[in-house]
């Protein structure tokens, strides 16, 4: 399928694709089939491939060490990554790591950015957003935000309780969210500040357990519980503004919610087509199952609604590159996750024991796309924002001729 | 929802749009308050003044008296037409007529384009495409294709049985699809010959009774069962090369099944505006509807799948433009079909008894609607062109990887 | 499918099934195929036919002239009829004649029953159930309701203006809810006063255009908009007890919702058997569709649902036949009016052109059904009940475990 | 919910309903808050109690030392004990312990009852049925069966490669499929066996990785893949008559079909439990989720869904009880398959990050019944039966009708 993806975002996606297929797919399967985990030197080894073939970090700036592609242009690459379990690792371009560094690389000083971003793309320290609290409606209402930073001379004060904070059992810093202003709107009075994890009171609580998570790397990154007890860090730690905490956030969620899609849509193409090999050879009753019609007709559908959704999340990109885009993402954003979700099912379905079974990756798939519908916004939260938007603008002229059927006789009328 | 449209096509449409609100949707909603029918005289009119906004006939070229545009830059133009029951015949861009116009203008010769295509413009003459049989499975099969044209000399002689003919009714001319080589395949031996409706032997059987065909004009249009029984027309009215009449019907289809792709999203968001606006107004226990959460989240979500087909519909035109974009026209129209129909349906619900009733357009949208899953290839006709593009490249390493699991103990062990 | 209805129960429906198989199918099929209205010489003949064999008016006491079946043992009766598109009306079984038979034999005085139920019953009157209001929330909400009846000595004065009166082009008889005590809430205060036709200041507006109504009988039933302008009756024409309205018609309505489920139950079963028998025969790409897998297992998925809702339905009577079932009656009707609308939908597409022609009954069935997810309560309305009800009985040991995860840090540590 | 069981089954399903929410409930909140495992005594400890609460296998005769419920009977229980991880365990109901037990109930000898049947119930040894092969079509089709078992004396020598065999890490004996008359087809040639684990030639190979299988309880249970290489094991062994090892395998499924779907049942509606207390509590936006209409909304339809499975269930467990019941179990399985996964989709998505955690049960649910569209027949092979029955049937009459319209111009007409 042709995209009409630039010259530039196809050339890179084209050695991203040559580097998946050469080097992390077949790593991705051997890993699969004998159980052992994927080390940390192997990892930094794909990233030492991934600079050689002028593909690491499509989506950071050049002078920080990646490939300079907005969002337009980092898409083809991205959905190519979303192909693997390990694809976006290996070049560096996995949530959340990729969101930390363009919120750093958006708002951080020049300092800020010698001191945590460039380590940060070269994967020397870990990074994790801690936003998410226990009490907060399920991270849903950023209005119940709880955590508080006090000015204590030139230092934060921190008291917080996150959880789901992504990759955090391994991070070496948190942007971590807190109220910063009491008195004003959370919306108004929340700052994000970074926190090195070995400060004093920082709390490490345990793993969330939760659905998926058995991945096939050494390296934990889980979704933390953390809490932080009166923890000092300098005011100089301050990410971008103080007090503009929920527009970063905004802005970092955006591209985030985008580029979680190029990478959902990667995942589910990939179990479309290690189903449709499947199918390809697999005989009952007389055929191959490919041959069998009720299939071969619902991944008609399946692809149709993943092109749809690619279709989407391109137009999306274009408009996020100019603009704030919020309907825009939040429409290919929900879209996207639930027919990822759909397409990822089926591929299991077509497997049959094979798609349950963690031999072949779709099961692993199947584990980490369900939460594709709640992060970054729920579909619930999505759709509560795309009706207002769709509510905004009634057409008066349709109002009153839908009225004029109910209007012709008074209440009066009737009484007299 | 900004699109990205040309300059040009977001010109044109934001004059069809004016004409749209200011002249044929007031008159439509006339029609349906009062029950009275719009009449050919004031449809004429409504060209007249389309032509003096220039944008009569946006999808044909200047010299034969339209708007010159391709078809990513009519399509802006053909949502909004698509909005109002006689939009798209009120600037003479409605089908089947449409599709014979552009049918013409690809392959007729110069006379026949003066002879036929210029007064179909001007609305001087009707015609219709009589392709479909009673015997040929339904319309889905062009094999099974039975009229047959047997040349007499300069004359063909015509025998065929026709139906769901659509405008047949009313047309003075027939774009009939007859074999003319009978040793061939049909695909190879199939002509598109035009018929006048006063030959002799030509006869309109009766507009086959459908659901939807209340319409709210004079014109009748209907889709005609025929008979033609050894008609003769000079071979010089064969349209295009002899026996190419697939090929040209495929190039045909492409189109039409894309500028319906536009028209129908026109009129799923115009009954999705007439939902909100009812919506926005009627209460029932203690709020209007408009605030009814489980309406409101639906309506977001007919309006995210409606703005995916936009993008599809969009992405494919861009492709009809340079190729011929079979599996993407193909993709875009089964999925704008099921968008359409599921988006009309829900504005319906929303309307509840005003839904079913026809005082507002919905309800004859919702007739309107539903043979577009069927016709211009029933989904599960593209369901079988798109599985089929999808099986075509299996990637093998898949398939050695998902066999390994299996391969490991041979039959012949198990006899052992 | 053996459903383990009861022994008389199955025997009547056997001879139901004979009628319909022997004398109501094979008529139906000649008026759609020929075009011509069936008579009401015809329709009383069936009614002849079927005292002689028996099973007139299932659902009537057999002292009124039926066969005093419960709602258990007319259901599948009920089912039967519902497969013709004058079956139901061929038997004296259809709404809202039926449901205003029940109603007066529920709360009819002698007197009433004499008067009105015996010769409706026969078939020698009409009557129409005049409930729903244009300015009422599109009927979905009683409490909105605006018509009154003021007593005047023995008389009633009723002004009232009501739409969606099915059956009220036809009637003779109206049984109008209107506000009788002013001061009570509309629950408490409202009444069911039959008014006849003829009274003075009865106007039968219009009949409601809407989707469907195209029927294959003589006789026009519609939709009426009705206008009651200062109408005198008797207060002995008060259907019940004096301001007990909303509690008769809610009886009313729990049995009608289910008689509804049984017919449309029996519809969407002859649409599937319709379907099957044209897959069977009509070939497209080299077999019968019949063999194409994909519609096979779409039937199948269909059948099943089907099963599903007739379990659901046989369930709720059996509750009803002995309780309120308000619960059971809901999830019952708006299940089957899903379920049906898509099986219908489903037999449509299965016959391509065919299907949305007239020629077959499924057309006619499609815009038939459509109504029937708003009539008797939308699903919206229904949702909303069964919600209540799921949410009635939170288990209080589930929310504290739910919550414990969450309370461990609190406010006020967190601003320490 | 008053689904009219019989006195017996309401009496017995009571006592479950006690002993889980008293009993096995506070437990398993208790395993999933802590993360410690459930040791095997105090599963022992659970048979124990249930024993004095006369609660103990119900499917079981009372002879062997259960409660001697048929399906219909033992159904509102089995509900019961799906509600918990851990219930159908903790009563001795658990798949496929109890299918094996109503195998051997049904097939065995005097001599194996006392020997297996009586000891397995108690939970003294384990047992597990090897049926599905790597190269067998993912299981689906029984006829590409490659195991052997060839006489040698009174010996059976068997060699098969089996996988997806369920609690065959734990098991003692393996009901062991095999063709046994290579010559037959093999539903006419194969036989069910027993094997000893400790036979030599037995090898466990691993544990299948699979999606779920992370349990609360010590016993690892798992899906095996097992070698059997020219494993004796004296002809006595064979349960049931020889080569009637399908047709008692179908026997077996049936019944594990329904009690599958009884258990999943449960198991939907504690999770829509769960999701509602939650949602009971937890604010965003200014409300409690649940006055959120659109998740309230979502769940009535939920429950709706659920309640048609419930129904479809116990009409086809009285079914089962007098019948083969092929097409009903195959209907009913199938639908709750469905219809589980969506409700409990659903409460996981009501719970947000909590529902993708493990702190609660629900995404534990959510790895478990994913496999339940799977196995026991995949959604597509009950298609395939159900299919086959609904065109078993072709109503002639309407095959003539339908054909009609298609048939009165013959070719050869149109030839001359």
């Amino acid at each position: 399928m042709e995209y009409h993806d630039s010259e530039k975002a196809t050339e890179v996606a084209g050695r991203v694709e040559d580097f998946m297929e050469e080097v992390v797919l077949p790593r991705e399967r051997e890993a699969l089939a004998t159980g052992e985990k994927i080390t940390m030197d192997e990892i930094e080894d794909f990233w030492d491939q991934a600079k050689e073939r002028d593909l690491f970090a499509p989506q950071v700036p050049e002078e920080y060490g990646g490939q300079g592609l907005d969002f337009s242009d980092m898409l083809p690459s991205f959905e190519q990554v979303g192909r693997s379990l390990i694809g976006a690792l290996a070049i560096r371009a996995n949530a959340p790591q990729e969101g930390n560094m363009h919120t750093l690389e958006m708002v951080g000083t020049e300092k800020q950015k010698e001191e945590w971003l460039r380590p940060l793309v070269q994967g020397d320290i870990q990074t994790a957003f801690a936003m998410t609290e226990p009490k907060q409606g399920g991270g849903s209402d950023p209005k119940m935000l709880q955590s508080t930073a006090v000015k204590d001379g030139d230092e934060w004060v921190i008291n917080a309780h996150k959880w789901w904070t992504s990759d955090g059992m391994d991070a070496d810093y948190y942007l971590l969210m807190a109220r910063t202003d009491l008195d004003a709107h959370p919306y108004e009075g929340t700052s994000i500040i970074m926190v090195p994890r070995e400060a004093d009171g920082v709390e490490v609580v345990r793993n969330v357990p939760h659905l998926g998570g058995h991945g096939i790397t050494e390296r934990e990154g889980g979704h933390a519980e953390m809490k932080f007890d009166n923890v000092r860090v300098p005011v100089e730690n301050t990410i971008g503004e103080e007090n503009a905490g929920f527009e970063i956030a905004q802005m970092r969620l955006g591209g985030g919610r985008l580029t979680h899609c190029m990478r959902y849509s990667g995942m589910a193409e990939r179990s479309l087509e290690v189903a449709k090999a499947y199918l390809s050879e697999r005989e009952a009753f007389g055929s191959t199952l490919e041959e069998k019609q009720a299939l071969r007709h619902r991944i008609a559908d399946a692809e149709t609604r993943l092109h749809a959704a690619r279709c989407m999340v391109r137009h999306a990109a274009r408009e996020l590159d100019r603009s704030d885009a919020r309907i825009e993402v939040a429409m290919a954003k929900m879209f996207t996750a639930n027919v990822t979700n759909e397409a990822i099912d089926l591929a299991l379905q077509c497997c049959g024991g094979n798609g349950i079974g963690k031999d072949l990756p779709i099961a692993h798939f199947y584990e980490n796309v369900r939460s594709f519908r709640i992060v970054d916004g729920a579909d619930e939260v999505h759709r509560r924002s795309i009706a207002r938007w769709a509510f905004e603008d009634i057409d008066e002229t349709e109002v009153e001729n839908a009225l004029q059927f109910d209007e012709d006789l008074r209440i009066d009328e009737l009484d007299g």
